[in-house]
């Protein structure tokens, strides 16, 4: 059995510092700090009274097209969606792209900052096939013991515009994906039904979640939500479904949200959101939650050919959720930290997931008073752990961890 | 004549590495790294390649309030501006709030994130004089060889709603305060001809520069740009009058905004926008900065009773601009970068800024390969000279530099 003692941390809720006892990976006593009568063979690591936060969760990724570490790419993209689209298919041809190399790149960033946990939506198209889906699968059983990434089947070109995408859908979950993706079935495809109708089935074969890429704005992201949640109750997908982006819920007149909300409510249906940069509308993230519909977070593309403008710092993530909400309260800056810890990881399914005993012991240290703190200021990582295993420290990624 | 090198840094329009020579704390050389033939006595600095940027300049911060280095304050201060004045001067006086202690604290906060010049409002009014004033003179007057800091005397309490405001803040221009600060003549004192007659007044009397803070919204603000403009063009103010926030600006309708924009270039009103967070609408910064209108940005209240979303980074409040913007393309992010410097530094009036021979030896080193990445970034300050003197190494403040 390897056991290691973190002495000396503060953790939310715990009168006091505190030391934790971790035994195979997972949190197996908190005691307060000089208390324990830890067994001599623990590896004992110094705390020095920093806030213990669980490990952050990047509940919306794009670990399969990150330039990161690759030189400054000059954003250079058109205005549109399918701009984007177009222009980073080709780009990234060009560049004789490997999504294995690029994921675990920006793995090792997002470690390094304190992410425990991603939910990764890798492109999936009949120009690429499966390509980017087996480079990051190869890419997380290399990083299996240091993090847990949820894969996301994606079919960023669109499903029913580019034949073929259904079946590689399909082809994607018997490979190993867990959640299959969707985009915007009306403003891509121009066809929700048969999008629709197509991802809904392949769930039901498969027993797949679904998170489905919504950027339709106003009503037209609004009566998709209909859809969605009629084949929410056609199939029983309770809880199985997430709305990414989902901007429509920051531009409906109060009576048609107040319906989409109950809508949510009804089937479960967790929102991502990310707080986009711009003036692009997003969900009533407090409303939400107060009416209780879940909700994650996540660092989007980071260092793509979308946009510079994401930096893969799930904390400072939370911070641009309060920023960009007006959150100024202690409430609301503790909900945008939820968003990015105990909220996303309920979403991307992490069971054993918290700063309790029993749970893994998944947790970042950072110098804060307290959570709304730690928004405020997203200061350095000092230590993270994965399973009880140091996989950064002071902000650098601990290699030799990855093995 | 102390001498200083800097060795292998990088200069944004220098091709390569370079040594930058300092004499008597101004740039005396900038020679390829390696090629220079510095003075044997100068004491030397390894820059590893990183990146040069001049001193961050925070054009509109407000020291003299920050509860920085108290413990964590929950934010409770009600919704509306007067509900924020009332309760900051609750909350100051049952503290026993020293602005001397709590200004040098906060400046060396910002000293260690690159921070190298400032433009403070100080709050003036009848219920605590020039208290505030004479706190941030001292330590102004302590912090000379490591900061510049520029005081605005600012009325938070109103000019005309507070009798004996206008004679305080004349009386706060003899005692060394630079510039004369305003709010919201309409929305604060109901009395805009009564506020601005007051404070051109004494501007005219007394040579200053206005700095004035305009919430007001919509035509409310832009009513009053017109009143100033007219003040600005009877007394002959060309290109010395600042408009704090101007939330105004981001308001109106696309011909109003015209007649507006033609206001601030005729009489050359400088912009402070720091891109205020929540839904509140901001100038169009973009836009002013096509036209030729100055711009520059600040930290605004860092740690305080108003809100706690600010924290004193000058290079992550550049990439908030371009965030909250939608900026992009390098064009944007480096028009952040420019109003968090360069811009900054033309408001606040410091002729010898920037990295040129010549000029102040005031800069900041970060691991970045271009100013649009350090933005992005806003990575670790690793070293900040200000005249050539080191003020903060490794994010920390280097004390004995202040003396």
């Amino acid at each position: 059995m390897t056991r290691l003692l973190l002495q000396r941390v503060r953790v939310p809720g715990q009168a006091g510092a505190c030391d934790l006892l971790v035994e195979d990976g997972r949190i197996a006593r908190i005691e307060s700090a000089g208390a324990s009568s830890a067994p001599v063979d623990a590896v004992r690591l110094e705390g020095d009274g920093a806030l213990a936060l669980p490990g952050l969760v990047d509940a919306h990724a794009h670990l399969d097209k990150t330039l990161w570490g690759q030189p400054w790419h000059p954003h250079a993209a058109g205005p549109t969606l399918m701009d984007k689209i177009t222009h980073e298919r080709e780009e990234l041809a060009r560049r004789g792209h490997s999504s294995e190399r690029a994921s675990a790149r920006i793995l090792r960033h997002g470690l390094a900052r304190g992410t425990t946990h991603w939910r990764t939506h890798v492109d999936v198209g009949p120009d690429i096939g499966l390509a980017h889906l087996h480079g990051v699968l190869a890419m997380r059983e290399a990083h299996r013991d240091v993090a847990d990434v949820q894969i996301v089947a994606f079919p960023q070109t669109g499903v029913m515009r580019a034949p073929g995408t259904l079946a590689l859908l399909e082809q994607a979950v018997r490979d190993g994906t867990e959640v299959l993706g969707g985009l915007d079935p009306m403003g891509i495809d121009h066809d929700p039904r048969g999008q629709l109708d197509g991802l809904f089935g392949i769930a039901e074969r498969h027993g797949s979640e679904l998170d489905i890429h919504l950027h339709d704005r106003g009503d037209l992201g609004a009566v998709t939500v209909e859809m969605i949640a009629e084949r929410c109750a056609a199939l029983g997908l309770h809880g199985r479904v997430v709305l990414s982006h989902a901007f429509c819920l920051g531009m409906l007149e109060a009576a048609r949200l107040e319906a989409i909300v109950e809508l949510l409510l009804r089937h479960d249906i967790a929102v991502m959101s990310h707080a986009p940069s711009g003036p692009t509308p997003f969900p009533p993230l407090k409303l939400l939650h107060e009416r209780g519909v879940r909700l994650c977070t996540g660092s989007d593309g980071v260092r793509d050919t979308w946009s510079p403008l994401n930096n893969g710092d799930m904390l400072e993530r939370a911070y641009l959720l309060a920023y960009r909400s007006g959150w100024r309260e202690d409430a609301g800056l503790e909900l945008a930290l939820h968003m990015a810890t105990h909220a996303g990881a309920q979403v991307v399914g992490a069971p054993r997931y918290g700063l309790q005993v029993g749970c893994d012991a998944d947790l970042v240290l950072v110098d804060a008073e307290c959570g709304p703190e730690a928004v405020v200021m997203h200061p350095p990582r000092r230590l993270v752990l994965k399973r009880g295993r140091v996989v950064a420290r002071d902000g650098r990624c601990v290699l030799s961890a990855i093995g």
